[in-house]
């Protein structure tokens, strides 16, 4: 009799389950469900509050409904047998972070803190703790704490501690009122199994965690701010899983609420691109995987544990057991598109993408597509949502270099497609120059399945056979293999994550290789992109921050 | 009885005649032709010839017809007897460049060479001479040639010399068979007198001329090009006239053409933006006259013969007799904003403008002038069609640096405004380096005529009061000043410039005088971009101009 699992995955504006057959990986029913509320980037919901700039919002309610909205349907639609469903497994978004009670309430629904906006959820791009993230990467260095080494040297604004930091400084009464703080991915994983855990993976990339030394010691977090330092013991305290286990089993309110079978196996919550690894076969050292979505993650294994600078991170068994996961980002990929389309794209493209029946993406995409390597005229520095791997990240900011009258909305349009290829060349050189070796890429994400152009464009840039991943829904597909393997073999699933991903996992069969004359005038054009990324990015001149100063 | 003069003023894209009062200025009538050809920037008209970058080329049938159709309808528009009218006077953008014959007739008339690009008039903003402007340079600096002081130490790719230089190398059969090239602006009058004469303005501003010294030596252009050792005796040779004379006297053809009598005072030709400073009541030193159009003017004057570098160049009685007239130049304006219309205002923009049934140029406008300096959080280069100033200035291009997922059309556009008068303030500052004095700006221009904000913005950056012209077709007025001039005080005119442009020149009664406030913010931004400039226009990254190269 077949069996199944259930992936959930949550993006940035709206989650989904994945009904997957465990035997073989295919996805027999999906269900996706919009955030009611969206991304709260201006206005608090329902309000006239006005949020400070680079606040980036949510509301929990949103997620809750994505359970117990998806997970039924696709019961339905697959007409699966609840009784042959033995597995739930569940990556989010991260770092977004939740401040709840004890009983994992999140604060937002307190009557006496739904006007604050600290007490929402504060989701992975939010960047107001740039100012904290600094403090917090200062203190570290200044103290030669070796957990900052893990980190590329670098705090990012995005992650837990300059998140709560933030809340710290600005809400004190939130931090004072919430019992924990806690990553998205592993709220859910409690709401499904009335049991707070937390995962190896969320703990140790975005949260200081490591598997022996634990999170940073009080003295420096007291060091910090004096009022941080029982943050550990007080409010993030919780047991830490490995990847690839199980966090407990459904209860039977949600069994009911979902309908499922109480106490069938609930994964360790896992990040989005963390739990697109395994589905997209990068099982091994050699193999990276690209994903290229909102953002963009860049992930590779190694079984050496290399102190890799200007990276986001590395995690012993964070992403594939036995193999330290090595990550890095690009903090802009996707939003950088649509930005553009909202921002720039003029009046005259959209009548003529209308006229042709096309969404103005794929016309602005059909034009840039026609032009040759170089022949826009321009670079653009990436960072329209700051650099994730330099000091000083978040104030970085992006840049059109080589505009002259003659200049078109495509050739801007190419220019910033070929900025992200050339920042994530930069972040893979970055990767050889520590000895990590890639030969081999899986890309994965909406732009790496819909978009041969820009594949063929990162081939030229990155000068590297590109695959693609075989799921056009990968992080729930991973999220699905999880929670195999949290069911085990003995209820009809796997006893690890490899074996699982080699059943499960996908790549499509077209393999994207390198236009050899294009590489050479992209190799060119590449040595202008690293001197304006060294001159901007790590140079002397400061503009950036200062602009981003005089703007606040 | 009152007497009349006529300025004709030929534009970018279309030409004018207005009939002027000479007891007072006052402007009677006003007659507007558009460019039938407009400017050939893609293709040539009326074929599929396909132009190669850089080109900006314009057809001179379009300026007789201007003449044919405008004089003749100010005149009966105005109901005054053309007997009372005693003087014409021309304006033209410059270096306008027509290769003619040994008549007059243009070469693109003949059916030998009408299919040759090169054979038309290369418009003031043809760009396709950059090497030669260059080759130029390079020579007469290495040989120490005292005449390219008088320039900044530059040649623009828009002047004479390297317009000509590019015809005999792209066409040497045009070369070959000019008998003459010529200033559109002293072309005009030749049409209108019958006799060649060259004017003092064009040809010391644009064609290397000096009153004393003449043009280079011929063993200078030997050098060059063995071909061009006698262009000077050759193919330049007529009579040079100093400014604010008599060039001759209408002939009964185009007398009879336009509705004239036949004998009235032609004044020597001028450039539009020269015209315009008496018009604007620019008469002494202190004063500068700002020109807000498709590109920029900055003209001043001095008693003293000073080497100022980084300028367009200066003439002696160039624009006002007795004074040295000094000038430079942005070369992107209006041109600018109207590039950023065409190619960067988003579909949602347009609509509300649409909905509020006001322009979009009007409404972007409104949108950016509601946002206080600094909170764009953007700074820009103003480099859309290259710096006049710098060397190599047209390979520089614009950029635009700061950008975030925040950033909203306005933001950009006000970027834009605000690097056109960063780009001002690097040019007055330059002046005030080499001891001229500016106390004064009076402005000139469609931009300075109609946008409040742009005015109130520039005097804020510019920390410089800003007087307005009068006339909203100063350079037309300036034109029939110069005429009133030429037909002299005996045929109830003037017989001197100053004396005239003190009757009939014109200025608003509104001073826009800087926000001290704002002016602090804009010091600390103009420092940025002080610090851009220097990195991309005069220091070692030559990334504009490496991206110039691999388009090409």
């Amino acid at each position: 009799m077949a069996k199944y699992s259930i992936g959930i995955d949550y993006g940035t504006l709206s989650g989904r389950a994945v009904l997957v057959d465990i035997s073989n990986g295919n996805e027999i029913a999906t269900e996706i469900l919009e955030y009611k509320h969206g991304v709260m980037d201006e206005y608090l919901c329902g309000t006239d509050i006005k949020l400070p700039l680079d606040y980036a919002l949510q509301h929990p309610r949103d997620y809750i409904d994505v359970l117990e909205y998806c997970v039924p349907a696709v019961i339905k639609k697959s007409g699966v047998h609840k009784s042959d469903i033995i597995g739930l497994g569940v990556d989010f978004t991260s770092c977004t972070l939740l401040s709840v009670y004890k009983d994992g309430t999140p604060l937002c629904y307190d009557e006496k803190f739904n006007l604050v906006p600290c007490s929402y959820v504060k989701l992975w791009k939010d960047h107001s703790s740039a100012l904290q993230a600094k403090r917090l990467t200062d203190l570290a260095r200044a103290k030669g704490m070796k957990f900052i080494e893990r980190y590329g040297g670098n705090i990012s604004s995005e992650w837990l501690v300059p998140k709560v930091m933030h809340i710290l400084d600005n809400a004190p009464e939130i931090y004072e009122s919430a019992d924990f703080f806690i990553e998205a991915a592993d709220w859910i994983v409690w709401q499904l199994t009335g049991v707070q855990t937390r995962s190896s993976c969320t703990s140790g990339y975005k949260a200081l965690w490591h598997a022996s030394e634990g999170y940073p010691p009080k003295e420096f977090f007291a060091e910090l701010d004096p009022r941080l330092e029982n943050l550990v013991t007080e409010k993030l305290d919780a047991p830490v899983l490995p990847l690839g286990s199980r966090a407990g089993v459904l209860t039977k309110d949600m069994a009911d609420k979902l309908g499922l079978i109480e106490g069938i196996a609930v994964a360790v919550g896992n990040i989005d691109g963390h739990c697109t690894v395994p589905a997209a076969k990068v099982l091994s050292p050699g193999q990276m995987l690209l994903i290229l979505g909102t953002s963009a993650c860049f992930m590779t294994l190694d079984e050496r544990e290399l102190d890799v600078k200007e990276i986001a991170g590395y995690v012993k068994d964070g992403m594939i057991p036995d193999y330290y996961g090595y990550e890095a980002g690009q903090a802009c990929m996707g939003d950088h598109f649509a930005w553009y389309i909202k921002n720039m794209l003029p009046y005259s493209y959209k009548l003529e993408a209308d006229a042709l029946g096309i969404s103005e993406m794929q016309y602005i995409f059909d034009k840039a597509s026609k032009l040759g390597p170089g022949e826009c005229g321009l670079i653009a520095l990436d960072w329209w949502n700051g650099n994730r791997a330099l000091a000083g990240g978040s104030s970085l900011s992006g840049s059109i270099i080589g505009m002259n009258l003659s200049t078109k909305p495509e050739d801007i349009f190419r220019a910033l497609v070929e900025a992200t290829a050339y920042g994530a060349r930069v972040i893979i050189d970055n990767y050889k120059k520590y000895s990590l070796k890639i030969n081999e890429i899986h890309a994965a994400g909406g732009i790496a399945e819909k978009n041969p152009f820009v594949m063929q464009l990162y081939a030229d840039i990155l000068g590297c056979d590109i695959m693609v991943s075989g799921s056009p829904q990968a992080a729930a597909l991973g999220a699905a293999i999880f929670g195999s393997v949290a069911a085990g073999k003995s209820a009809g699933g796997y006893d690890n994550v490899v074996e699982a991903a080699e059943k499960m996992g996908k790549l499509k069969d077209v393999v994207y290789k390198p236009n050899l004359e294009n590489k050479d005038i992209y190799d060119s054009l590449y040595n202008e992109f690293c001197f304006l990324f060294d001159y901007f990015g790590r140079g002397k001149n400061k503009i950036m921050k200062k602009l981003k100063n005089i703007k606040e």
